[in-house]
């Protein structure tokens, strides 16, 4: 077998982090490679063969390591860059495109294949009701790769316009007062007992699910793994005695001020 | 085996609809269930066992649907229902918590669980590149259960605040001119070459997935069963010669005009 422009590079999404929701199709192309890329914790999911070779690396390091991988796929072998959630969800997939579009030519021609998994903001949803019931946004919080205003000005756009609102990367040690900033700006766009919803490890034993109105919701709640879903005006609680409580937002809508005039 | 107050509720996300998608999750979900309710093209998908049995139901009935599958629960019975994609976007899992908020108190009893799934955005997304690679909307084209104007509204929304797009639901019989409708809004907001991807059956043999510039995008290119990715300003395309164009949104974003100033 010649590895001449045989190379492939598939970029896998896990799931939430439960062996229960990974796909088949997933586990299918973890068993087809041989080179494994990806931060550390989500590489170590894998129960690989002696073959198979992790690569571990640190998480700020995406470029370089979608750069890493298209290196060894050049070379002809079998890669596969690994995500926790949905590959295509403020994850590797993007940083594969940038690095292909950025790089040398020949890397266009590697078979590229992406296979979706659940992302986290679905697998916190499922745990509480259906947060994400009605129209939603995923805003990832870093202001590592755009300016904080952007973020501001789509965190006004989507509360003032109705959406529920996913919060990804929230917090860091590196980014402490980001997600305050946040719900300081929805406090004054939305009602103090719409929903907020930390949600962290959802559907593994060490999940950790809380539900907090916002008017009293605090950045503490949340660390870097945790996925957080803020209701909009119209999302519901539903009361179940010592069951947990759900967390809806309806299908339908009703109009706004604007619409009724 | 008394049934009362045994019974337990499933609300099962199926994936975009190859049995490759469906997690084992889910997989197990629908093993352990006896009664299944869903829109029948998601019901049939099901190889079931002589012991289950299915109740179809029409599209349009979800409410009614998701109040059979309670009161069937509410006997104590192992009830599914299941829906395509992720049960909790745009689908059956809002329906049952509406029906449960509105239903007798005994219905807050029964066991629910919801089980997630690959969404259909989430699966054309991984067929074409990463166009959801940063921030990212899902909208119901809908207007059965909300006004034309709250639709704009959004639609307005998140194409100027920089918002990469998913439409579901973006046309039916009933509903012929949305689309349309939407596209000329977003040909309004957004330059004439963003990539607008319709997607559908992501992942299945009868795929068809398609990428039509914003300016010449046209409803006539869904149809119920399509998703609509519409990209943001930032969106690229990476053309790869005989292989399909990727497309992708990358994860940093430049300053818009107003935080340039």
């Amino acid at each position: 077998m010649s590895g001449v422009k045989s190379g492939h590079i598939a970029v896998i999404g896990l799931g939430p982090g439960g062996a229960h929701q990974v796909t088949p199709e997933a586990s299918t192309a973890v068993a087809g490679a041989k080179w494994f890329y990806g931060y550390g914790p989500y590489v170590d999911r894998l129960e690989l063969r002696p073959d198979q070779v992790k690569v571990g690396s640190d998480n700020r390091e995406e470029i370089s390591r979608a750069k890493a991988a298209l290196e060894k796929a050049a070379l002809g072998e079998r890669v596969a860059v690994v995500s926790g959630g949905d590959p295509g969800v403020f994850a590797m997939a993007a940083a594969v495109c940038e690095a292909i579009e950025a790089g040398p030519k020949e890397w266009r021609d590697i078979e590229l294949s992406v296979v979706p998994g659940v992302t986290a903001m679905l697998a916190v949803a499922a745990r509480t009701g259906a947060p994400l019931g009605h129209d939603f946004c995923a805003i990832s919080l870093s202001d590592n790769l755009k300016p904080w205003e952007t973020i501001e000005k789509r965190l006004d756009a989507a509360a003032s316009a109705g959406f529920v609102i996913a919060l990804y990367n929230p917090i860091s040690k590196a980014r402490p007062w980001q997600l305050g900033r946040a719900f300081d700006l929805l406090r004054s766009r939305l009602p103090a007992a719409t929903p907020v919803i930390f949600g962290r490890a959802a559907g593994r034993p060490d999940e950790r699910i809380e539900v907090t109105p916002l008017g009293q919701a605090d950045a503490g709640q949340a660390d870097m793994a945790t996925c957080v879903i803020i209701g909009s005006a119209e999302t519901r609680i539903i009361e179940r005695g010592e069951k947990p409580a759900l967390v809806y937002t309806p299908r339908f809508s009703n109009p706004g001020p604007e619409a009724s005039t």
